[in-house]
């Protein structure tokens, strides 16, 4: 795992000061674009160059099973999963419908599903038929947690070789909102209550087993190493892992990220804790309607663009922001200046 | 002016019954959309489908100077109206890069710009040559404000003739922040102090002198009939009149519509003012930078779907928000169902 921590480059400052310089002059009052301006200056210096562009964008959605869906943490049963990754086979999910919308590019990855998936289209990259229940033992073992994460490095490769210049991580896997829960615990030091929520839907006395389920993972795993990569392996999910492993390598490759919602968060303060320099590339998309994400984007100092009510997961937010990078991008690149177009400065 | 009150349908509610009723049979959590499903549902309803669509949108941008900028109110000089103008027409601004992104059709009405604009392209329906200061007279005689009014309708028979789906009203006027301000103040009954923000840019001495001028406008007119229509006379731009006429016409044709920021919000208000109904027909598309902007969201009950701290005017905020329109259609009407999928319910 010795390239988890290998160096992140920083984006190209040179671009970054001569797009801060671009936004000065372009025929609008100063600022008046608001984060739009941030989002285009940071990704022209992410892509080092005047002409910043995200046409090309890759949807990495990866699948997985847990052990604590038997303690009854979720308001689904375990099989969504596997029938959710045929839905997303057969294109009928959101997330299909939103990466057709705006032109990206769909993979589905099985990290961890509990069940054989043999249908075609998905990517086989099965760890074990899920994760152990993470209020009885360790998620996984460290080799399991060693090939989640190069799962997601690999996704980071294809994407790469697809010429693409965002990568989007999504998941879905009945129960990870208890096991990022626990793992968000864990690395900022919260109970179980003070972070858990409704998840796919439960009501307040399902919320509170929640929190007794995933407080008491805590507590038996509050003695192990506090490093973080220690958290994954005895709280994590496959996919949170996976997701943890393609921003890294994401960073690593010069290639921006745009964050999804709770689970995907978590695996970038995951990633952030492994390896700080990793923010640079990271943009976050929405807040969702799932209660503890205010804190873990407080957390990550990061200013999501949406915040819509979503708890949906499959990356569906993250695809929903992808027209508003386009704009920042289009605006930048295409908006006369005061001087081209003889209009009057303030 | 008899055509202001006509009466405005309302959004056909056996549609939004059924298009509630499919959201929950789609393969999602329920509610899991958050906001999409709400803007799904009621765009269902008010075009009466089931497939509800807005592939179509037309943006029409009001154009008009403002006497009151001769008090020093903005922190652009007046001759920037007609070269935003030019601008709109040479293609240059941030709204001609976001309307061909989102293939929105495209106008541009003069509706009272303070010089001559023998630009092609650009519709002719000059009140006057700018408003009177608001500060020391009334804005518009109750003829221009008829003529102002009827400019916005007439741009919902061009949308409408172009089988438009989506109405958005955009404005550019140097200064018209501050007669928006006004009339905000006068119906919502705030003090200038309250709701004056920084317009294109000003600094904080700006900002208090703005606002000592608005109030020497309000209480100036405080005697003056409190009538919406009359307080659009004493304190509104052409622009403003114009987008009032276009919403109420908008609405009474059953167009969709797309609310932009701050400006348009105040339009809104007086729309709404004036024929409560049309509320059923507006979408809000942003919050804004300026600061009373919230507060005129409030009085509206509304809730913006984007905050990104934009500022511009010239219907970009409206412009970004297209796509989650679209997407939220797009979901509505492409998703698979649990039965479709055959996935587990909750």
């Amino acid at each position: 795992m010795n390239w988890l921590t290998q160096p992140i480059p920083s984006p190209d400052q040179r671009y970054l000061l001569a797009a801060v310089s671009r936004q000065a002059q372009l025929t609008k009052p100063a600022e008046s674009l608001g984060e739009l301006e941030n989002i285009a200056i940071r990704l022209a210096a992410m892509q080092a160059t005047d002409q910043p562009n995200i046409d090309k964008v890759w949807i990495s959605i990866f699948a997985s099973d847990h052990g604590v869906a038997n303690s009854s943490v979720s308001a689904f049963p375990q099989a969504v999963t596997a029938e959710m990754v045929k839905n997303f086979i057969n294109g009928g999910a959101a997330i299909n419908v939103l990466a057709r919308q705006n032109h990206a590019h769909l993979e589905v990855i099985d990290v961890g599903v509990a069940s054989s998936l043999v249908e075609l289209g998905v990517i086989h990259q099965k760890v074990a038929l899920g994760t152990a229940n993470i209020s009885t033992q360790p998620a996984m073992t460290e080799q399991q947690l060693t090939q989640a994460l190069q799962a997601g490095k690999e996704s980071i490769s294809r994407a790469l070789a697809g010429q693409s210049q965002l990568f989007i991580g999504g998941e879905m896997g009945i129960a990870n909102t208890s096991s990022a829960t626990a793992i968000a615990c864990s690395l900022l030091n919260l109970t179980a209550e003070q972070l858990t929520g409704a998840g796919t839907g439960l009501d307040k006395q399902g919320i509170r087993h929640k929190a007794n389920i995933i407080q008491t993972a805590l507590d038996l795993h509050k003695n192990a190493s506090p490093m973080s990569l220690s958290v994954l392996q005895n709280l994590g999910g496959f996919e949170i892992a996976a997701l943890t492993g393609a921003y890294i390598a994401a960073a690593q490759q010069q290639l921006p990220i745009l964050v999804d919602g709770f689970i995907c968060s978590v695996a970038a303060l995951v990633a952030v804790r492994i390896n700080p320099d990793i923010a640079q590339w990271l943009i976050f998309a929405h807040c969702s309607h799932e209660q503890g994400h205010q804190k873990i984007l407080e957390a990550l100092d990061a200013k999501p663009l949406l915040n819509l009510n979503m708890r949906l997961g499959e990356a569906s937010g993250a695809a929903l922001a992808i027209p508003l990078l386009r704009s920042a991008c289009a605006l930048h690149t295409q908006m006369a200046t005061f001087d081209q177009a003889q209009v009057s400065q303030a």
